[in-house]
């Protein structure tokens, strides 16, 4: 029963994230809906007998999967804190402290007094500790969450500007302070609770102590050990087994380490990725390997198990969550604003630099598991916590754009249609090839055939678009569309469009766009020459049998280029 | 303690797999060794108290722990799946199916008849059915292991003959049949053993039906439609988190379809795997990412935790080893052996396959543990079992190096020395740069510097050894030479080699072989040229800071070049 459990959760958390990636929204948001609807909160209601024996709440399936989602977690954190650049913060220096301090401290400050003042309408557990809640609260209200800001900056384009790299530092460090902060709570927490029967007795200093110490080794004396053994692992055991084994061993080992010490696992996890992380002797490919598994069968099992644990309906309780969407945004974005603009930024970029930091992703969620977990808050402050996270990593994107008055990249793949794709170009000539596709355009563009290529052909005649490595791309703009028209053509003769190299065109894109929107058709056209660069990409290019192996193709093409880290949707 | 168990044994298992391979010995026996060091067999002896803490046998960690490994005899047996290439035995056909058919039929008959005939002594456990003993025990005998096989083939350069085609089809084919057949016999052992409480009834001929009906559809069906499904998902999903997530979320579903079915859970993953194997939609890098992350993460936890089972001294019979083996090998390699005769081959190159396919590798440990936990076998044969799939693959490599006197593949990197490495040469001429080296190879070649130096430029001047792309590969053969020295030199101005591209060297690699071994000197010089081929190893190789940096270097290059499959170790 645990593999169809795994496997149904498996399967719709991919096809529900499919669905959130659709909207422009972080792949995290489907994952969890996962989990609400195989869950108590929508199938529990419906038939309560299939979700008892698919999700069992006790008894020995119930703790395999706990056991699986708990070892996803710790290898998720593990990937998370490989992210985690250390010598960026170094380099950003000034602006990346004052955002994230100020980013922190503004959200952390309004979080604490009010957890102080009114414990019970946060929903406070009834066995916590009154002063470990309030400083709870407070990190969960100042926490940040790195992999949705970079993916976030990535789709409108501003990952690798100056905005981008503030942006950035600032939630490493934002990341880093965060999580010790909360290590240290979870040890207050663990024993405040009575943590007498701990191994290393029940002395606050000594837990908060080790911690302390283990965060400081780890951070200098492992990273520059970790930066020695990784060349020679590479240079005297298997390749990529001996890499491989020794990270996910080390993070394991880190866990366990961090356990007894009376801290949750995944901070021993996480110190060793951010250890690792920054180490240029770990090859691209495996970073590759480990963040594409652990993030695609891992990170979804775990994010779905958490609606399982939870009724969403019947614990959403509108003044928590209002309250805590209230100071986490208005804290958070004020905060990073106001650090920015201290630093020297322009005021319409210091909005921005806030908008960004104010997602708090999967972050969020983790922590608020461990708190519900350790027995801090209710879980009506868990779903506030949850519901928190998404809003703000929805709200990112969108109100960078309008501050910023940007769009979103556009990619030529976004435009293809099955319409708009002959596999096999009768013309011989470029005018005839342009006229075929010409016609295929028609429609989409607004009705007549002739214009478009009447257009395209002026275009043409003023200068050739052949652009060499077989490609040709010949484009206009028309008055009055909507969206740009894309349409594809191949041919396996080969069509003179005077291309630099002299060589006949293999792969004919025509590209139509607005007349006043000069941006984009530079775009396409760049976006086209770059998926075509290699001899690899055109030789299957040439070689596909049908438009949805093109697109195929061309997906995944764009989906390796180097600039673009795919899985970074949380 | 979850942690630390699963950290223990995965770095245990890397550390002792690294030697085996050091001893040019599959993987999969240092992780074997590992179970056995850390289970009952060792640590349970000289401190009960750790191991059992560690690896408790029952309560929730035993359970956790256990769902884990099964989870990941699963998934291994997913990418054992994907390995198997359906296409290739059409092929091959006719030698193919003879090698494979008397290959099975030899130690199956022969398997059966003795289990048959002497049960007790064979370790029958006492509630099994005595046919289902019988036909399990002949199954076992006759199963091959396709990984463990084509990784001895790529060791000894192989892989690509025409041998090797035979081979690897005949493994295939095999494999597919002895393990369809598995199933079936486990479906029987569970409806004999009373099966009444299965939800499907207990008809043999129900769960044997299903079974092949799965089969039949997974192979035919659902082989047709996954290769349609592929270039939707490429074209439609987002990448590589749509392929992964539907390739994963299919192999848990199968497996859980299998289980429903009343026959082992792998049967279902590794049917997936055969389906989606061979369709060549399922890009390069998704098979990577799967294959590396499972066979080092999963794999290696899988195959450790059997030796915690069992403890394999006490346990030891020699009267079952020595049976189990016997007949193992005999009718294996005389099977084989006369297959091959059969289809045409010589006798050589026959007894070859005949030792190639005795190789019975982890499938063997797999069928072996499902049997045990399926009340068939006693743990004695379970111990015989482990052990000669153990032996069967060690020998395999020598055996067929000895019958077809051949040697393994040397590459340059095997002969590299810190010794035998200057990081920034101080010639400027290829003539001062051949004495620079030769000083660094003398002790090694025997003594004298100067005759290695007269005997490189000896052959220098008859040609220039600059192969272009910035290396230069000066090379000589000296008398009464028992190892091939290579010496390594950078250069960051570049040094003249007369080289066809104009371009003076910044790589120069210096070869010595023995005057009488020809081959070697030619397999060393192509291996150079093959791993200083792209700029990008070229540029890296300009930039290493030291020895070890330079090795890792090459030792990756040569990992991730296509034609080695680096996991395939089992």
């Amino acid at each position: 029963m645990i593999f169809l459990a795994l496997g149904l959760l498996l399967l719709t958390a991919r096809v529900l994230g499919e669905l959130a990636r659709r909207f422009n929204q972080p792949a995290v948001l489907g994952e969890l809906i996962t989990g609400i609807v195989l869950g108590p909160t929508i199938l529990g209601h419906l038939a309560p007998r299939a979700e008892l024996v698919l999700f069992p709440t006790t008894g020995t399936q119930a703790d395999v999967f706990r056991g699986i989602t708990q070892l996803g977690v710790v290898l998720f954190l593990l990937v998370v804190g490989m992210e985690v650049n250390l010598s960026a913060i170094f380099r950003q220096g000034r602006v990346a402290v004052s955002v994230s301090l100020a980013g922190m401290l503004a959200p952390f400050a309004a979080g604490y007094a009010l957890a102080l003042a009114a414990p019970a309408m946060l929903g406070m557990h009834a066995g916590a500790d009154h002063q470990v809640f309030a400083l709870f609260f407070g990190t969960a209200m100042s926490i940040s969450a790195l992999p949705v800001i970079a993916k976030t900056l990535m789709d409108i384009n501003l990952f690798r500007s100056d905005l981008g790299m503030v942006v950035l530092s600032s939630a490493i460090c934002n990341d880093l302070i965060g999580w010790i902060a909360f290590a240290v709570i979870l040890g207050l927490a663990g024993l405040s609770a009575g943590g007498g029967d701990h191994p290393l007795g029940d002395s606050v200093l000594t837990t908060v102590g080790l911690t302390l110490l283990y965060i400081t080794v780890a951070l200098t004396a492992g990273r520059w050990l970790l930066h020695r053994i990784l060349p020679w692992i590479h240079a005297h055991l298997s390749w990529p087994g001996g890499v491989l084994g020794f990270t996910l061993s080390l993070a394991l080992l880190g866990a366990a380490l961090m356990e007894y010490i009376g801290i949750a696992a995944i901070f021993g996890s996480f110190l060793v990725g951010v250890a690792l992380g920054d180490s240029y002797h770990l090859r691209e490919r495996t970073r590759a390997v480990l963040e594409q598994f652990i993030s695609f069968f891992f990170a979804p099992l775990f994010f779905a198990s958490i609606g399982l644990r939870v009724d969403f309906v019947q614990h959403f309780d509108v003044v928590v969550v209002g309250t805590v969407l209230l100071i986490a945004c208005a804290g958070k974005i004020l905060g990073c604003t106001a650090g920015a603009r201290f630093a020297g930024m322009a005021p319409r970029e210091s909005w921005a630099v806030g908008m960004a930091m104010n997602s708090r992703g999967a972050m969020e969620i983790i922590l608020g598991t461990m708190a519900l977990g350790a027995g801090i808050i209710k879980e009506s402050t868990f779903v506030a916590l949850v519901v928190m996270a998404l809003v703000t990593s929805m709200l990112a994107g969108p109100s960078i754009l309008r501050i910023l008055k940007r769009k979103r990249v556009q990619r030529f793949s976004d435009h293809l249609s099955p319409r708009g794709f002959a596999l096999a170009l009768k013309a011989t000539t470029s005018t005839d090839a342009i006229r075929e596709l010409a016609a295929l355009a028609g429609p989409a563009a607004g009705g007549d055939a002739r214009v478009v290529a009447d257009a395209v052909l002026e275009r043409e005649a003023s200068m050739p678009t052949g652009m060499g490595n077989h490609v040709a791309v010949p484009h206009a703009r028309l008055p009055g569309l909507v969206q740009p028209v894309v349409v594809v053509g191949l041919s396996r003769a080969g069509i003179p469009f005077g291309a630099p190299d002299g060589e006949p065109a293999h792969i004919v894109v025509l590209l139509l766009t607005a007349t006043d929107d000069d941006g984009v058709q530079l775009e396409l056209l760049a976006d086209v020459a770059a998926t075509f660069k290699s001899i690899a990409a055109r030789t299957q290019a040439e070689a596909v049998g049908s438009y949805t192996e093109f697109l195929a193709l061309v997906r995944t093409l764009h989906g390796i280029e180097p600039s673009r880290v795919e899985n970074d949707t949380r």
